[in-house]
C-alpha cells in the first residue's frame, strides 16, 4: 500500500550524522513488503546505556513486554526493527518470535539476552516469520555503518509517505555529543499497519536511570502531546541509547545542570519529529496547534486541548476550512475539566473570535477565514481559571483518513 | 441544510397515540429554517410531574440550565423546544432569551415560570431571536391538539433524516397507561446544528422522584450507551413527563413494585429511541452494536464498550466492510480498564475469530466477509475476566460524516 506524500511533508529530509558507537544497517527481509528495506539493525558499542516509554495499552505487543523488561537492566548492545508485521496479538508463537529474534541477536552479535531491544510496526494478528529476521541478522551484520541511521529511518516506515528524522548537538560540561533521532507513525496509531516507534542515539556518558529520565521527561512534552485520531497503539515504543563515547565525565543524575542544555536539545528534536508525525497524520490536508492557557493547572490544561485535538467535530470542520468556533467550546466543556462557560474566550488565527462566553461582536471574519484556507491552523483558548497551560498538535480529519483506514487489509 | 433519509431508516415512522392531559402544537417561527415547522409546544395538565436528565458538558446551553433548575421544583406544565439555533455559548443574551420564552409562556398558559421547560438545538454562538418564540406561543396555543405528537417529533429535526418516535402501553396496578416518547439527534453531538432532544410524555400517576428516578435509570442503560462520534453536546436534554391523568392510585417510590412493567417498557422504548439515533449518525452506513462480556464489573464492560464504539479506527474499518478484529483489541488496550491480552477472545457476526490471545487457527472467513457487507454488524468480546457485561450501539465512520461536517456553516 504506498499513499502519495503528505502536502504537509517538509521540503528537505534532514540527514542524520554518524554518533560515536552506533552503526546501522537495513536489509530487505521480504516479511510483508517485497522489493524494499523492512528490517533495520542498530548495533552499540559495550557500555550503551538506555531509556524509553512504551504504549500505555494494556493488550501490549509481546517486542513491547521484552523491551519494558529489559529497559530496567539499563543495557543495550542491539536493536531490531522489522516493518510490516506488528507481532500484535498472536499469543505465544508472538512471544516464541521475539525469542527467536533474540537468540538470533546473541548468537550473531555476541551479547547479553538483556542487551537486545526488538520493536515490531505493521499488521497485527498474524504470526511474525521471525526466522527470516535470524537468517537477516548475519548479513545485516556486514553491511553495518555508523552512517546509515536515514536508511535505517526509511526501513521502518509503515503508512508513512515521508522519513521523519531530527539531530542536534549539544554540550554536556563543555564537550560537544551528538543527537540523533528518527521515528515512524502516520496515526496515534492504526494497529493494522502503523504504530509509533520512535529512537535516539547519543555518543553523550549517562547513566541508565538518567536516560531513563531524559527519554520519559522528553517524551511527556512532545510525543504525548500529538495526537493523530485518538487511537493508541499496542507497540507504541521510543528509546534512547547513550552510548558513552563522548570525552565528558559521567552524568549520573537526571537534575545535573550539565544536563541542561542536552534535555532542551533532547525535547526540542522530540517536538519536532512529534510535529512531523501529525503533519503525516493518515489523510492530513492541514497542521493544527492547539493551545489552551487559563486552566486550573497544567494537566488539566492538556486535557483540555487533547478533548479538541481529538475531536471528529473538530476536525471535519478545519478539513472544512470552516472557523467553526462552537465545536471547540463543546470539546472544551466534554473535557472533564473545570471551566466557566461564560469566561471561555477563543482565538483562530491570532483573532479573537470569542470572548466572555458569546461571539466577540462584529469580529472580522475576513483574516479567520484566509487563516483556515492555510495549512498550519492555530486555535487558542484561554479558559480564565488559572494558569495552566498546554500545546497540543494533530491533524484535520478528511476523507483521506476513511480511504486510508477504511480499505481491506489484503 | 437535508441530506438523503438514512439507508439504515426504519420502514415506517411509529404514529403516537394520545397521552390524557398532553397537547402538542407545531408552529413554523422561521427561526433559522424557511417553509417548515421549527417549533413545538407541549401543554401537559396541572399537576404534572416531571424528571429529566442532561449533557454532563461544563459548557451546557442556557436552556439547559434551565431545564436542570426547573427540574428540581418537579412540577411541569409547559414545554417549548425549538429548532435552528442552540441558544449555547450566547452569554448574558442566552439566558436572557430564554427569560423571554418562559415570560411569554407564563403569560400564554397561566403557570408558574418553574413550571415551564425550554430546549434549543442548532447552531451555536448566535444569539437566539426569542420573541419570535414568544409572538408564536398565543398561536401555537390556538392550534393545541391530543394528536400532533408525531407532528412535534418532526418540528424539533435539524440534521435528522427521520423522525424518532415510539410507544408503549404499561400497565400499573392493573391500569393500562400509555407512554410516548420522541427525540432528535443524529450525533451523540454535533453541536452546531444536531444535538440529542429526547421527551417522553405519559398518564401514569407517578411523583416526580419517581419519574426523576425512572428517567434517570432507563436513560442510563439506552441513551447512554450510544455513541455517533464521540462527541457530547451542550444541549443534550431527556425529559419524562406525567401527566398522573391515568385511574390508579399515585406511586410515590421508585422501587415499588407496581412500577415494575411501566419501568421495563420505558427502557425497552428508549432502547429502541437510542438505536434510531445511532440508525441517523451522520454519514451512517452501517449499525453497530458491542457487545461485552467477562470483564471484571458491568462499568468496565461499558467502557470497553464504549472505547470500541468510539474508535474511528474500528468504525472505518467497518464502513470499509474490513473484519479488522486487531482494532477491536487495540480499543480493548486503550480503554484503561483491567484486561488479560492472553485471554481475550472474538466474534464477528457470531463467528469465532480470535481467542486466547491470537487468531482462531483457520476460521472461516467466508461468513465473517459476508456479515461485513450486511447493514448490521455485531462484535462480541469476551474479556475472559469476571462476570462484567454492557452492549452500546453505534454506527460506522464514512465519507458522509465528512461530507456533513466538514462544510461550511453558511
Amino acid at each position: 500500500m504506498s499513499h502519495p506524500v503528505s502536502p504537509l511533508a517538509p521540503k528537505t529530509i534532514t540527514a542524520l550524522p554518524a554518533v560515536a558507537g552506533v552503526r546501522f544497517a537495513t536489509y530487505a527481509a521480504g516479511i510483508r513488503y517485497q522489493g524494499r528495506t523492512d528490517l533495520m539493525v542498530a548495533e552499540m558499542a559495550p557500555g550503551t546505556t538506555v531509556g524509553g516509554v512504551f504504549t500505555k495499552s494494556l493488550t501490549a505487543s509481546a517486542p513491547v513486554d521484552l523491551c519494558r523488561e529489559n529497559r530496567k537492566k539499563g543495557a543495550a548492545r542491539v536493536l531490531v526493527v522489522n516493518a510490516g508485521n506488528a507481532n500484535a496479538f498472536t499469543g505465544k508463537k508472538g512471544v516464541a518470535a521475539v525469542k527467536t529474534t533474540v537468540d538470533a541477536a546473541v548468537a550473531t552479535f555476541n551479547c547479553a539476552p538483556s542487551e537486545v531491544f526488538v520493536s515490531s510496526t505493521g499488521t497485527i494478528g498474524v504470526p511474525l516469520p521471525a526466522e527470516k529476521i535470524a537468517a537477516a541478522l548475519p548479513e545485516a551484520k556486514k553491511a553495518l555503518s555508523g552512517d546509515k541511521a536515514s536508511d535505517a529511518a526509511h526501513a521502518i516506515m509503515t503508512t508513512d509517505t515521508f522519513a521523519k528524522t531530527a539531530t542536534r548537538t549539544a554540550t554536556i560540561d563543555g564537550v560537544n555529543v551528538t543527537i540523533i533521532g528518527f521515528c515512524k507513525g502516520a496515526g496515534m496509531i492504526a494497529p493494522d499497519m502503523a504504530t509509533m516507534l520512535a529512537y535516539f542515539f547519543t555518543d553523550a556518558k549517562i547513566d541508565a536511570p538518567t536516560a531513563q529520565y531524559l527519554a520519559a521527561s522528553a517524551a511527556e512534552k512532545s510525543f504525548n502531546c500529538m495526537t493523530v485520531d485518538s487511537d493508541t497503539s499496542t507497540s507504541d515504543t521510543l528509546l534512547l541509547f547513550a552510548t558513552g563515547q563522548a570525552k565528558h565525565a559521567v552524568v549520573g543524575h537526571p537534575h545535573d545542570p550539565r544536563l541542561a542544555d542536552f534535555k532542551a536539545k533532547l525535547t526540542d528534536m522530540m517536538i519536532e519529529l512529534a510535529k512531523l508525525v501529525a503533519r503525516d497524520g493518515e489523510g492530513a490536508s492541514k497542521f493544527i496547534e492547539v493551545k489552551v492557557t487559563g486552566a486550573e493547572h497544567d494537566k488539566a490544561a492538556h486535557r483540555i486541548a487533547m478533548s479538541i485535538a481529538n475531536s471528529p467535530l473538530v476536525k471535519t470542520a478545519v478539513a472544512g476550512e470552516d472557523a467553526n468556533w462552537g465545536r471547540i467550546v463543546m470539546a472544551v466543556g466534554k473535557s472533564g475539566e473545570r471551566v466557566d462557560r461564560d469566561k471561555l474566550a477563543i482565538k483562530i488565527g491570532g483573532v479573537d473570535v470569542a470572548r466572555d462566553g458569546e461571539a466577540v461582536p462584529g469580529y472580522d471574519e475576513t483574516p479567520v477565514v484566509a487563516h483556515m484556507k492555510g495549512q498550519e491552523i492555530v486555535f487558542e483558548v484561554n479558559i480564565g481559571l488559572g494558569f495552566g497551560a498546554a500545546t497540543v498538535w494533530t491533524c484535520d480529519f478528511t476523507h483521506g483518513y476513511i480511504d486510508i483506514n477504511g480499505s481491506y487489509r489484503t
